[in-house]
């Protein structure tokens, strides 16, 4: 009966949770992956209760992909690793949230990136998704360099390749700046005629709405397009800089990951690029073992007591 | 007897309403001001229901300003002028918006700056406050230049100046920009320590949020400071192209108006600031004009069927 599901059997669950998206992970004792489960926008810092939503939608999509039943939701010790967390007021927020689970632990979405690139070892992450950022974690302390978020910060990241392709566009319906293909693309995604049906189309757009523009960016640029070019170099030339600064750091370790990390390793220094490792693991599997880890560390600390 | 309010007594209001705050005047019979009032953000493309209650309070209180009761509120014939209702579907919102004045009626806050900068007669206008953007009306004909509201445009604005101020100064932070007074100056009057307590106050911060910021980056360039200077050359330049778009169109007088207008002047084209005439009314005032015309032509439409 050993294998059978006692009443104080745990499953561990991962939460990757970024500007567009988050993805839950859910395994067994034997590290098996039993369900997965995806949800919508989850950086808490553009609204905690959208979030929150979203990344249950996940936990309950992943608990229902492995069988399991919505009361078993209490038997979850959650990992969860969330874009705009690294913000003190917004963690602080997050943490005081009345989750349902057994046991939650919270931290970046950096901060398990690294865990799960690198196994738990040291190393460095570059994230160039809807948002962009760096994080080192060696010798037991973290840099973090960017992650300021849309619109003050995330060069070179999917939405900031979105906005400035508009700003581009704008300008040049106004004549004020150079031609390009872009106005073409731009318009076709949006369903737009001009500048101002433009402007229409994005009142009230979000983080992830530019970034939804950011693969016509990469489009022109292959056709040649020196507006999209100039904007493509001008991402890649800030997350060279964030590269190096990492690597300042002695990481041993450096992966790249997110939504347009693949694409803008091509507009980067080719030296940087060469160095940069392949995830050993994927960010919700680095928030499983951030929960693992957690957890074991509390249950010790119990023991002790 | 003749003086004497009748049933029938109208009065006129202008109401001129941009991204921080609206201002309401309200004259008699014989064009004399009879009362002021002011409100919050009115830029119904940041939200409709927020800046119709501006303008509602600015209305009121140039009502009690000129001494009338709140029952007088159908009496008035209102002429509004808004920021954003450029675009056609914030247009259309608000014109459907159920008004308790005896008369409505809408254009851009860049029509009525326009008609007060030149008292009804042809002319070009330039915008340097919250946002930013450009008009001529020449023989009938109007020409919008810019007015793609922020963060997408608004160039050489408030809010755009203060914008790029931050984004320096989070660069910086991360040694990843030249260090900068401006990071001293945005600490301070955001009470912030370091860059990641600048992204928590700026949290869910809007466009006027963003011009309050402003004023630190022409402190910042007085005092020498490269990255305000810079920034600031980078907004005039924007701003000269605007105005050399306007001249091609021969509207004869051209003003300035703003909250960060006449600063901006000094960072701009001399040759372009010297062609520049005051002013002969405020935007509200055109508001005004634009609404007893608008009135009259009603009337006699009226008459006429």
């Amino acid at each position: 009966m050993a294998d059978q599901p006692s009443k104080e059997q745990v499953y561990f669950l991962g939460v990757d949770g970024g500007g567009t998206k988050c993805r839950a992970v859910l395994v067994g004792a034997n590290q098996a992956v039993l369900g997965t489960g995806e949800g919508g926008p989850s950086n808490p810092y553009h609204g905690v209760a959208r979030a929150m939503e979203s990344i249950s939608n996940a936990i309950q999509h992943a608990l229902k992909d492995a069988g399991l039943a919505p009361e078993d939701t209490h038997r979850l010790v959650v990992g969860l690793g969330l874009a705009g967390v690294n913000v003190p007021s917004v963690f602080k927020t997050v943490e005081q949230w009345d989750f349902p689970y057994l046991a939650t632990y919270l931290t970046t979405d950096l901060h398990i990136a690294c865990i799960g690139a690198h196994e738990s070892a040291d190393g460095a992450v570059m994230v160039a998704g809807t948002g962009s950022c760096g994080f080192a974690h060696v010798n037991g302390e973290s840099l973090i360099v960017g992650a300021h978020g849309f619109p003050c910060g995330d060069k070179g990241s999917g939405a900031w390749l979105g906005l400035s392709a508009v700003q581009a566009v704008l300008l040049a319906d106004d004549t004020l700046g150079p031609s390009t293909i872009l106005t073409e693309l731009i318009c076709e995604q949006l369903q737009a005629r001009n500048g101002i049906m433009i402007v229409e189309r994005l009142s009230g757009a979000k983080q992830s709405d530019y970034a939804r523009l950011a693969p016509l960016v990469f489009h022109a640029a292959q056709s040649g397009d020196a507006v999209a070019t100039a904007i493509l170099k001008e991402g890649a030339e800030y997350l060279d800089n964030v590269a190096r600064k990492l690597w300042a750091r002695n990481p041993g370790r450096m992966a790249m990951i997110g939504g347009v990390a693949h694409k803008m390793t091509e507009w980067m220094d080719a030296d940087l690029v060469t160095r940069l490792s392949a995830p050993l693991q994927q960010p919700e599997y680095g928030a499983v073992l951030f929960a693992q880890n957690a957890y074991a560390q509390q249950q010790r600390t119990a023991k002790e007591a």
